[in-house]
């Protein structure tokens, strides 16, 4: 039987109390389904990396990077401000980040789309993450008029490929239709690979249906009609702009788990959300986001598929009866970070 | 009394028909008003550039050439395909793109937002449009391992400034409250001058709420409570997305105009839609957005903000009664491009 590492990195702002639930969550399920997983704590934190200059401690580092080719090793993380999680990514080259978009059939009435009511919405962003615009090279000047900066979006065809291929197995095995989200109208050449990898790439997946939509037309879709959709892939920037408008259709991103894998499958498993400042320290975050993500790491990492379905199950159960503060509705109660860690323990 | 020119371009696909729709409501609002204005029609689009590599005319170059200093004259735009009216823009300086983002109190039901049948939405999206990425740097070439093509954000202060300019302008006229969308975390340089040189400008506009706001975390506000924003200021590539998200939440892309300026006040006035090959030809396109850019050349070209507000009645009512293809629904009369042409026209 395999062994499995869990590293908790619950870094900052709310992500030490959400990722406390994911750990009461992660610890149930593998008793329950007799997985023998080690889980170690780990600091990270804007904090220790502007002290010393390192996101990790020297002991976390080197564990991880003799982990990082394991695809039975796993991180969940918390939130810390962007500079560490930026590093991370790159380091460990976690280009593969996955994000699912979906409403619960028990808490339809927290989107605010009209729509949702009648239909369930269940997106697949495919975004790529340690590349594109974010990770470009800068310059920056003067002149007599003024200051001037640039910034590259830049992509090698190899990094193009791997990602496409990710997104091409994920649509398979799901509703098998992919739309690829670009701007190639005016950021030709960058796109024409992308558009000439995918069109290659696809003949290997007849079953799947591959379409190219412009960012600006994809993001009007995913408001008019989300349900149509089933994966989405796109570069680094605009799948972090369609990810945080998913939250907003579904309605919270605290609602949202991601999954950023490398070629090993070794991966990192967060909250798409950040360590939202005005709200630590409160018991106010949604920790659904984090157990969601506990739910991806048992389908990445563990290979298990049921015991990612049963909390995701669990999840729907405890939304039809309570909320966190970000959802609050009438007729339904109120509950803490932990008070909703309970619920969804308890329905598990 | 001020002699006004208005140049129409219908261009291609649905251009034609909603242009038309456009130029019947200008002439009735001209004669209304007694409003002075030289109405001349011009050819524009992909076929004439790729036969004569011009997009415009000689003579119709000659006379926009004459008129780009003139804060009396603008274009009534239909729709081309992406080239040529991104080589219009640059060339004519038109770098303010002002993209209103409103529902109507008779049409709330068009919105796919729940929230929407409670409060109207009345977001004004400042877009930067003649820099930015879309007109980068581009290189392109191969190695070993494959293609490789970058392009680059870059933006120069004195670009920067004229735009921030702008939006806290019309921020000051609106309900004063301006968010900044940007991407600051990880397109440090670049968006650091736009944060400075706003921090400075804004002294001028005391009264003015500045705040900036990362592009993701407003992709999710704007579905969230798009009521609470006002003015929205973008690089050119985030308004390009926002403003399409914009009419995902008021419920058609066939409901929004625009209007970009140079510094002169020049104008040209457009749908933020496209050609819609799909549906051209059939009189099932919404002319309403054609018609909303006639309002907006009244407000801007014109100074006449009676006849603009004039022409935004006569569409709330004609949406009262009516709805074209794309809103069709229950309990309204369907109609064709030009019914909703005849609508509005009575409404007037
Ligand atoms: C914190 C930030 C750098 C990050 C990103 O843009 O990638 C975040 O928005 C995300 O989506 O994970
Ligand atoms: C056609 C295209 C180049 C254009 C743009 O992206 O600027 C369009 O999407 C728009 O928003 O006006």
């Amino acid at each position: 039987m395999s062994r499995y590492h869990v590293l908790l990195m619950p870094g900052e702002g709310i992500g030490t109390e959400i990722v406390a639930e994911g750990e009461r969550v992660l610890r149930a399920i593998a008793e329950r389904y007799k997985i023998d997983v080690d889980i170690s704590q780990h600091l990270v934190g804007e904090e220790q990396f502007k002290q010393s200059g390192r996101y990790l401690s020297v002991e976390t580092e080197t564990l991880c990077d003799e982990l990082k080719t394991n695809p039975n090793a796993g991180i969940l993380f918390g939130a810390v401000a962007d500079e560490p999680i930026g590093i991370l990514r790159k380091h460990y080259d976690l280009f593969t980040n996955l994000r699912p978009i979906r409403t619960f059939s028990a808490a339809a009435d927290v989107s605010p789309l009209c729509s949702v009511r009648e239909r369930e919405i269940d997106l697949y962003i495919v975004r790529e993450l340690v590349s594109g615009i974010y990770y470009g090279q800068m310059r920056h000047g003067s002149d007599a008029a003024g200051r001037w900066a640039g910034q590259e979006l830049y992509y090698h065809e190899t990094e193009v490929r791997r990602i496409v291929q990710q997104a091409l197995q994920v649509a398979q095995q799901r509703r098998k239709r992919l739309h690829f989200v670009h701007k190639g109208n005016v950021i030709k050449d960058v796109f024409q690979i992308w558009l000439d990898v995918l069109h290659a790439e696809a003949r290997r997946f007849p079953q799947v249906e591959c379409h190219d939509i412009l960012v600006d037309n994809m993001a009007m879709q995913m408001v008019l009609k989300p349900q149509y959709f089933d994966v989405l892939l796109a570069c680094n920037t605009f799948g972090d702009i369609l990810s945080d408008l998913g939250a907003g259709i579904v309605g919270s991103i605290g609602l949202l788990p991601s999954a950023s894998l490398n070629a090993h499958g070794f991966g990192l498993f967060e909250s798409v959300g950040g360590t939202a400042p005005d709200i630590a320290g409160q018991q106010k975050a949604n920790p659904i986001s984090t157990i969601l993500s506990v739910a991806m790491l048992c389908r990445h990492t563990f290979g298990h598929e049921m015991a990612a379905q049963a909390i995701e199950n669990a999840v729907n159960i405890a939304l039809s009866q309570c909320r966190t503060a970000d959802l609050a509705a009438e007729g339904y109660e109120t509950v803490s970070t932990a008070g909703m860690g309970d619920r969804v323990l308890s329905a598990l």
